[in-house]
């Protein structure tokens, strides 16, 4: 990561929390948001059959959804107080069946640039007490400004 | 593609109707199967709040868990009868805010193999009576035979 | 694609020319350019071993370097006349053995937006004079303003 | 990851370093082998005007050419003997412009499956002594067996 670091600027985690609030999905998926820091997002959601695949695991619809969120909230920590938060992409591997009591995607930024920026998410689910890795995603996200691109 | 075009067996719609019947999470999402043909797989879905993220469009963790159906079912048609598809990864890129009464994903197979079928899938909204291409979608399904890889 | 489809202005053909050009590494692997169009651009590059992997095969590394290429200065072609294009992703599906005696890649712009521009490129192979898919990409492309980001 | 981790077989080191030799690609972007160790390997490559993209920077085609050959072969390193690797897919991000003396690809194993194996890589380019990380890699690697898929 060339240039120094950013930082968070004051009031980013009532920001993410306004704004997780208002996403209608993450509460309709029972996702909550369990950590916020400069950086990093982490969310959580319980199974229920409301959420699976025809094998009944988590859908991997459902996992790349708190996998973007995490991801979009750990980018937008960094971002201006006056910007959005948008996905621009995200590439998302699985990696085992998501059986599991729980997943937790866990979002983080590789790089932020002033569009751009950059992040990763790991998505486990606990098995009997035990976490397992089922998901990776690498993903770019964009900071809209008010009367900008 | 090389080689012949792989053809759909007998009673693939039969079993792309009972998995997607059995995935908790298309009709926890209120999406349906409009189409299904060889290689090709469309499912619609009428927004709601519920689907949302923070500006009231379209999550695109709910874009993308339809394009992935779409796109495993789209898979699905083409393998032997005894297969189950899984998700191996997928790429999605967001084009526009998804803001519209309803979204479609168009699910297609680019090259089927024995193992592996690469798919596309595109997502479109219904704004006001016209489609808005909202993403893109590339990804990569495998086909689970009993007792193999 | 919502909103007027974007147009290339004058000069574009020079610009793609003269930055084609620029790139060593198309001149170290014997890429030329065969067409740019609007919103298109195509390349192509004679199998020398090279550009082969371990069995003798184009290496994807090679298809994939054209097909950047391709696809980002089909980009470039909606681009303004002082912008830069940059690469800020993309993804690529390797789908059968590249083997043939020359390769082809077909950039094309899906959606031109002022910063960004999603492309996808298809790469093929001429094996005995018949065209096979060998890899299919999907990437974002960036426009560098002067003073602008 | 679940299960008991994979471990490499002897004369895994024999098996990339032949077959890395086999690959007209990197001796022609001057790429070597630094390392290679159980599910890891690195590959380094110094600048050269033959490796740029237009700006004389090292171009994202040579960039995610070692990226796949590093991320190919610690997951070649994983399989049995008689196996052979094949890139499935990838997917990178460009993170910053790629000006430096010397690129340098690390590829690790995220997770090793019997027919499939995902991977990660990270390239840095060196200026004026220091690292700078210019490309984050993520992809699927596929071992091929003799008489199976």
């Amino acid at each position: 990561m060339s240039g120094p670091e950013p930082s968070a600027g004051p009031g980013f985690l009532e920001r993410v929390r306004s704004s997780f609030a208002a996403q209608g999905l993450m509460r309709h998926l029972g996702a909550e948001l369990l950590l916020v820091e400069p950086g990093r997002c982490t969310i959580t959601m319980p199974f229920r059959p409301e959420l699976a695949q025809q094998d009944g695991f988590f859908h991997a619809g459902a996992l790349t959804s708190i996998a973007d969120s995490a991801a979009g909230y750990a980018a937008f920590t960094l971002m201006p107080a006056d910007a959005r938060v948008l996905t621009v992409e995200l590439k998302i591997n699985l990696l085992a069946p998501a059986r599991g009591e729980r997943a937790i995607a866990r979002g983080e930024v590789v790089r932020a640039g002033r569009t751009l920026t950059v992040t990763r998410a790991e998505v486990v689910v606990v098995r009997s007490g035990e976490e397992v890795a089922v998901a990776l995603m690498q993903a770019t996200m964009m900071a809209l400004r008010p009367g900008g691109a």
